[in-house]
């Protein structure tokens, strides 16, 4: 059975926390020269190529304007359940068609959903790159949604949630954390969707999302890699002009949060557990929804309070207290409406998670109440900037800071003047970043525990 | 301004939840003979006549299928909105004019909105019954929904939730608690509607939603009072028998809970609160939701654990412990959807929270694992259906009662034979239920703190 990597953008382990949170992004300054092109097909296709000439190796990524946030009231699960129908068969290739052409030419290709976006992606020698659009162009119109297709993934992805989340104590946890977290926006509801739910999605229903969302206007293809515009500009047209349009979809207008006047708490105890952790978490606005320079201002605010070892929380809890195993903080920036700014810790040995969790609240309030000083925000801008300078050089995580840019309101001058923006914050805004949004008074903080014997 | 009386079906604070917890209902062995009839007008009004001659009274009421729980996503509020809006001008009539011409005759009006309906009644004497039918039909369709209507009702509406939610502490901690407890149902969404959603409320929105509602056949018409059933058939086809069926709605199927893997909470800490309080909610099924007894059992079971001055948890909290100044428990029965069974006390003098919410968790840790005894049952029994005889009593309450069943999924025998129902209930089943559902792991407490001064 293939393998789906779903991206939940929701980071719940402290280690994905960390990956996400410092994924880093495309530098104007950076080593490689790249010139980025964008144009759009007359179908409405968007289209981005990112040259690589490094390796004679190209991403090919199809990304779609549809994620799970965007689904009806009672589908949820639909967007990463047409994920998975999307590699059924199609009227010009049986199922599994694209993984063996991709497997044959020593590829590879998946695809992931996400709140806001779907996305399909092959990575393969250049001259497969016209195969490649071949395939996607014919199965963002052609699948075949026979209940027999649809019946047998649902089964799949029945178990892949109870593998994935009701098996495992950690996302358990973190699903109720997260419908907890949000009151009303629908990132609250889980991207694989809800059992009882998931149980109930139909044909009927794949069909009418597939012919609402899967068109080529609300599509944006990225094409990293040992090729040029022109070149992909050519084939783009080849295969995915002549795609037609579809339905002219309203603006992605979702129900928005309320404001905060509670502290909440989820706890989950179990006998699996060894060692417990929490996690406090806070509604903030995204790159999206934030005003100028204020998501730049949680980036960095994440930085400095738990973006790694130079860290406060780090240097407080783990160097000099040595209360913490793990510890961090972060701020998932990329996403279509408000987003989750996380801070996050595991007990050393005998410490108490209540001692570990003040002691967190603590570094919280100091640089809520004294901000922080210029040096210690240069520094961290340096780290941060250095790490978007590392994404550069891997044609993937270039090609996704793209997708996820696109696909979440933003543009591609966001993504070219990104470490400007980061440059510009000053010591003032992360204080003020701190003071509107870290309220221990509004958090909501979750808790893994081992079970008590009875 | 009018004083309009909402129905929040999930109650809050303690008195209010004793009052609505014990709500009884009517008795088919109670002393007053009535013979209940019921009929449906061509248009699909359904009217049920409850006769009661003792006094020349008489209530009208019309129950619409179609409350908060019904709202699109986005546009919370919008089913109390139009609660308000219903009060404005007509084709035929100024606004005010019915309220003009309760007053005059000395009667009263009001309306209410909750999850799963919207009412509108009058208290009149039985002559003013065919006027109070015109004016009822007259806006079931002839609204005149302007811009300036629309505006004006908005800021009167935005008032309500600032005075009655946004100023009070233990509103917005029951707020918050009620979008923790449910997870995925809509009755996690207060019935006011969220105020950044209200404030979008527009003629368009408005205009829709009367026209997919407001419909005889979507409409329950109970008329409680000094009148027979032949003469209300005649009034009913003369005033609404006129009105024009509206649109087929498909049958309410709202989004489902997933299972529960988690005990939350939600803490408001607030200068104004002197004395705290805690609750502690579980979402249960409901009459129409329940497996045949389950409901009946789970009223019970909110009898004996906390069902006033002979209950479980007010003899050993309140008599015998004397640690808690108040306490109680109980079962919101009726609803269309899932629901809810909360217990809830207040500390007396300087007894601790913690230690009194111990004290509830211990009483109803026994109960689930001892179950109740064969006396404690019937005694429980004869409380619960007395109360029931004495709602018979009451006009109103019988129409209250009527209404929200017929308009909850329930029938008109649901109501008659409630009573044997809860006379079957075996101590196994309460038991059964309280092991079932009662779990201090997949609790949701809400806690209201005096504010520590700093």
């Amino acid at each position: 059975m293939r393998v789906r990597k779903d991206w939940p953008r929701r980071m719940m382990l402290a280690a994905s926390l960390i990956a996400l949170m410092t994924t880093p992004t495309l530098a104007k300054q950076a080593p490689v020269e790249n010139t980025i092109s964008q144009f759009t097909l007359g179908n409405g296709m968007q289209v981005v190529v990112i040259p690589d000439h490094r390796a004679p190796i190209v991403t090919h990524m199809v990304w779609y304007k549809i994620g799970s946030a965007d689904e009806p009231p009672g589908k949820s699960g639909i967007a990463h359940f047409f994920e998975h129908l999307m590699f059924k068969a199609t009227s010009n290739h049986p199922a599994g068609a694209l993984d063996q052409a991709v497997a044959d030419i020593g590829g590879n290709d998946n695809a992931f959903t996400s709140y806001d976006f779907t996305a399909f992606h092959e990575t393969v020698p250049p001259s497969a790159l016209g195969q490649m659009m071949g395939f996607e162009a014919d199965r963002m119109r052609n699948l075949v949604l026979s209940d027999e297709a649809v019946a047998t993934e649902r089964d799949v992805i029945m178990e892949e949630r109870r593998s994935r989340i009701d098996n495992d104590p950690q996302a358990q946890l973190d699903e109720a954390v997260n419908a907890t977290l949000y009151m009303n926006q629908p990132y609250r509801i889980p991207v694989i969707g809800w059992m009882q739910e998931i149980e109930q999605l139909n044909r009927v229903d794949a069909k009418a999302f597939y012919d609402r969302y899967y068109a080529p206007n609300n599509a944006v293809l990225i094409v990293a890699g040992d090729v040029d515009a022109e070149a992909v500009r050519k084939l783009a047209e080849e295969y995915y002009g002549k795609v037609p349009r579809g339905p002219d979809l309203p603006p992605r207008v979702r129900p928005k949060e309320p404001e905060k006047t509670t502290a909440r708490s989820v706890t989950l105890a179990d006998a699996r557990v060894s060692v417990p952790n929490f996690s406090m978490q806070w509604v903030v606005p995204s790159y999206n929804t934030a005003k100028s320079g204020e998501a730049e201002a949680l980036d960095l605010l994440g930085e400095i309070l738990g973006g790694g070892s130079r860290s406060r929380l780090y240097q407080e809890l783990v160097v000099k207290q040595g209360i913490a195993a793990s510890v961090g903080a972060g701020f998932q920036g990329r996403a279509l409406d408000d987003t989750v700014f996380a801070a996050y810790a595991t007990p050393r040995g005998t410490a108490k998670l209540a001692d570990v969790e003040k002691a967190v609240g603590i570094e919280i309030e100091k640089i809520a109440r004294d901000g922080v000083s210029t040096d210690e925000l240069e520094r961290a801008k340096n780290r941060y900037i250095r790490s978007m300078i590392f994404a550069r050089d891997r044609q993937d995580s270039m090609a996704n800071i793209y997708g996820n840019v696109l696909t979440t309101g933003g543009t591609i001058k966001d993504v070219e003047e990104w470490p400007e923006r980061i440059r510009k914050v000053g010591a003032d805004e992360v204080k003020a970043a701190a003071q509107r949004y870290l309220l221990l008074d509004k958090v909501v903080t979750g808790y893994l525990l081992p079970k008590a014997e009875n």
